[in-house]
């Protein structure tokens, strides 16, 4: 990048012009996980993103999950997960730990790299404010899941307090029920439930892929546009598929709810978060 | 309970008053820790208690340590311990252990139980909009204490923002240097320190004693209160001493820094942060 | 209550908790009248708990008549009362001794002694700000009974003012009419409709009776709650009769109009008003 | 009047321009008394010309006495006044007339005018807010008055208060200790201490002479300015005497206190108010 | 005027009263043009009059045209009209001219008079904020007539905003269109889409004529009241004809629009915009 | 530009970041003249990137001159300079041209521009508001230079009005005195007295040179960065001299006023104001 001269930056700048008049004051949800979380330099980079999108007059909320690091510590702690019809059981003490890492280690981090970056931001859970009301939810049979939870209900004072107050809100998707109970969250559709609650322009998927292809095999088949009402179409074709069925589930969900438009992109392309709000050509797949 | 009649009732409430007129938006900050702590029943009343202080007025801080928390998942994690010259080492291993314990278990333990007392907590540690500013902390002959870390500096902001917004503050005693590290701060210390930066009109801390005895052994020799300028005269006599000593400086260093009163009392007794704000009596010893 | 340990102390503050969670920012308005009037002791009681419910976060509306200082006056003043068809009448001088005594005495008095209590008070009648404004009443067969005024219109500015200037306000319930001229307002029916303009959360009329009996003479058959709907039947069972009907008419009256509740409990004891608001047991009879 | 043609009203009103400008925005205290007090007409007219100031952007605070009206129900009510080496002893029960007759009925009535002429008032005593803190005045050689008292000291916070929710202050001038005991205060001081705590453009007298006459019973020798520190010559010169001292030691007392100048003007002559304030001719003396 | 005494005065100003109620916090806007344009004594005492209106309460904002300097600048820089059809065409030439003069000549002594009479002014044209968006007209057998616009949308925005903040809006009625393209406003219609926009409750226009007479040449038959539905019974009469079809198509749009009332008033008339809105009488002839 | 891609495009973006930090909310004064407001794709360029910085949070005021437009407009209306001793002589006609042309022309295009890059722009001169007194500026010799003002006192209330309100404000340096005569100022004096005024974090003087060169004829001896103390040195050496004198002396003054830094950039370069802004080279010399 040493060789890029100022001519090039200038015109770079400019042509974002556009896109921060678009995404100007309005809010942006950022689900942040995969690799993208796990690589220490991408992880940096991606904090650095966020910092940039806000000074830019982008609104950002950060929503994370947790995986690997969950699942480290639960190794460490010998703690078996049981199944149940082949779904994982959350018993109690796997969702305090899922709670620990998540709010504590996970969180904090996110919160400490945006500093590093001098972004100013506030780490929260779906217990601060009681943010996140979740009730417990049942298997496709019925069955019980420990407590797993479905969430009945985003109360966003807590995070419109945090960016009114000049914070990029860092959100950990624990919730508790009206007993205080803690429930472990899909960190996606917490975040497509916060983004329509919040009234948000994008919501913004970073995954481990580089969107909806049409061949799996073949990253040059990206479908770069959905219409949601095609969903149904790509899901009978097959196209859409396996993991990624809940993923634009979300995407959908979150569309119907009144979010303008959701985009799963591909985390591991360096500063992929800036190719999608601030270029023209965007990147990884828009639902619309 | 049941006898007491509404007559007594009604003129418990009338003592009250003048009480909750000294403190009426005023910050108190509470350092929670001790027997309180590991007691669920007791626990679950003193977040009680903190809704109640902060439903007639006063703008309750509550900051905690977590201890046994701690020691319980170092020794799960199979963490040892080094010491060196009799002097814990934390190491970059157990400071995240600590960090994740404290802000991700204990800090949001305690939020969600005030919630169930339908008061509204926000959780949050010194990472959290850059609220705690650490340094490393050497021993006393300057050892390398590892990520054991003085207070530099406490950015009231956050803890201002939450009060401000209704919240009750909930603080994990984890702080940063400029780098993002995290550090391990004393509680006792960092509730002096915030009391003292937000101008605090009280500093509570619970402990497992009466407060200071002139006898340890007999409960009755309790001095209700101490002038700073007379500590150096307890500690010559050995009134002070042991373990008391850091927690009383922690007291003069507050008072020192403008803090009006801070008070020892044992959260053994329930409701003794009520006794200590709300009635004439007060409990344990206070320093001014 | 020398020997009430803080023990009991402290339960009797937590018992309050969820009754001052309730109340929390909600309006209460309490028409003060009768023996508690009267009685010196009773009457500063009343203004100590008055600022004690400003100060735990209700927005108290102190409403006032000032029945025997007035009828003290006039005898003073040799005014002779006239009656038409067995209504007393007020004539011009009359209303001008109703509006002194009531404004000028009963108000600023009610306000100093609020103020002996550390309570901000402000004293105002329906001139002031133009709040109350009235219209001359008839007798029950159009007689003319002068100066008798019916309420037309509430004007709630200044009374939000007083409140959000952290005042509490205390209203004499003297009004105008567009001319300007004078009339006196039945100090129930006025608070009643205060009430009702302000959106309060329950208004509480303070009487020289234990509340709603099936059998005036014997305490034991309080009625405690009694929905509006069931007080035709009441009134036809001869349970409410006599000087309860206008003033359970009010209650009825301010329930239609949305005031959540009504409660008409004695003043005679001590801090009923505190009783009423602050314990599970409540005090006298409540309309819903 | 009816002869006066449009440009001569539409001349009077630039005229007024330079007047209106000088004193927008700024508060001008009107002590109202005398002669313009007792007579109907003149009385509904100052209230006329209070609105049309406030409408023009001036704040106005009006302060009143209530001599006659005082001394009417004091006589109704057959209380004598004592008199202790010359000097009327104000015993309890005078001044609780006092209050009553000034805060009861002459305020409510300044109060009620005002709103006739379409005026936004609020009327006020010393008591109210904790406005006007006094204590006991002393005679001349230490004699015990009764309750008559020196302001102690003014708290603006009330008058402000009214003044930004758009009311006009109308204050009686009667004043508590700190037990809550009632003042009689003298309202022309009361008027020059309030002018001075709020620091007031101008403070108006009003009174039943033309002003400072060289010559008491030729009305040409008006002096229509002073600077204080020519009274003490005036003094000497038996210019100022009689009861003109205390009047114009108020004077000079408000404008050592800050007052940017004050006016004593004959109230007797109809809208002498607006002739001072928006004329270049004043009326009266003025001091600076 | 020398000899106009201080008690006419006086009355002046107490008659001014009701009309300074009504128009209180409302905003009025003056079409400012013709003779009281071009006559250098009128046009101050018109800015004069118009900081006298706002010193008084009332919201003004002066909406100007530019005739004959326009035509005076057009000549000088030998830029000959061309007509079609009878039409005066608007070349682009022309209309850089007419906002030059109109914007940067006219606008711009507006302000320099009103802060000459201690106004507080700021000069805005159609441009400003994107005030006046507008697109080309056709002329009535759909003639090109150049860079003539008809007004699309009022962006009142700056307008409040200068309000607000404690202006005089000047607005120089020059227009917008998506490109950025200029285009000439007729200033009558400006200022009534400006005034609907507004909600204005007076629109005045200064004319050189003395209203709508019913005998042109008798000033005697000035009409001093037409309700809008009156207009079309008027035009067929032929008693509104020639230029005055326009101005009064505008008042009548106006009115449609929701403003309360429009004057057309003889800027001849030295303060006629203080006569129509602060006398009784008005003067010229009101629509409504 | 087409080939950049989208790796280098974030690369570019991420750079910029410090860059946006550090002017985060800060003022920013572009003193714009030269060739790029001669060359009309320069011009909308630099609109534009007034837009760009305006969005990532720097508050831009534009400061701008009118060199050639008014000398075309001068020379369109056979208006001819006098020249006394050597200095042009700005008479009363010639400062009117200059206001319209500047005021109404020049200023309302940018303002236009701005706005087709969708920016909010105000266009203000020196009598808006009062925002720029200025009083007649001698010659060197005392001679009589007719209406060029030296500025007395800048108004900072209009700039800052316009930018809380969200406006980008474009300023014509036209000034008055008291008396409302226009003055014309040199637009580098004025930007550098508002820059100081606004206490600006930066203020970039727009030219025709590549900055202060060592060897005029060689751009590569560009001097990046002067110390405002190195001034009296360079200008000896003879390396600043001629037109640098009157641009860098206004650089001091800034300095010396409190600006933290100015700057002389190359207006021909295509986006150097953003270069200048938000790339680690910066372009042209500054001065601190």
């Amino acid at each position: 990048m040493g060789e890029v001269n100022n001519s090039v930056r200038a015109q770079v700048l400019v042509d974002a012009l556009p896109h921060i008049q678009k995404y100007n004051n309005k809010i942006v949800v950022v689900k942040y996980g995969g690799n993208a979380m796990t690589n220490e330099v991408l992880k940096q980079a991606v904090m650095n993103d966020i910092v940039l999108l806000s000074l830019v007059g982008i609104k950002v909320v950060l929503v994370h999950g947790g995986g690997p690091e969950i699942n480290d510590m639960l190794k460490r702690l010998n703690i078996e997960s049981k199944f149940i019809g082949g779904l994982r059981y959350t018993d109690a003490e796997t969702v305090e730990v899922v709670k620990m890492v998540l709010a504590g280690k996970v969180n904090k981090e996110l919160v400490s790299l945006l500093g590093r970056s001098q972004g100013n931001a506030l780490g929260l859970c779906g217990t601060d404010g009681g943010m996140l009301l979740a009730k417990r939810k049942e298997g496709a049979n019925g069955e019980d899941l420990g407590f797993v939870g479905d969430i009945v209900k985003v109360n966003e004072k807590p995070i419109l307090d945090a960016l009114n107050c000049g914070y990029i809100p860092v959100i950990a998707t624990v919730a508790i029920d009206k007993s205080g109970q803690t429930y472990n969250i899909n960190a996606d559709t917490a975040a497509a439930r916060i983004a329509a609650q919040l009234g948000a322009e994008n919501l913004i998927l970073m995954t481990d892929i580089a969107g909806l292809l049409r061949d799996k095999n073949d990253p040059s088949t990206l479908i770069p546009f959905v219409n949601v009402s095609e969903v149904p179409f790509f899901k009978r074709k097959g196209i859409i598929s396996g993991g990624m069925i809940p993923k634009i589930d979300c995407c959908v969900e979150a569309v119907r709810r009144g979010v303008k438009k959701t985009a799963i992109i591909d985390g591991r392309v360096p500063h992929s978060i800036l190719i999608e709000t601030l270029t023209n050509d965007g990147i990884g797949t828009q639902f619309r």
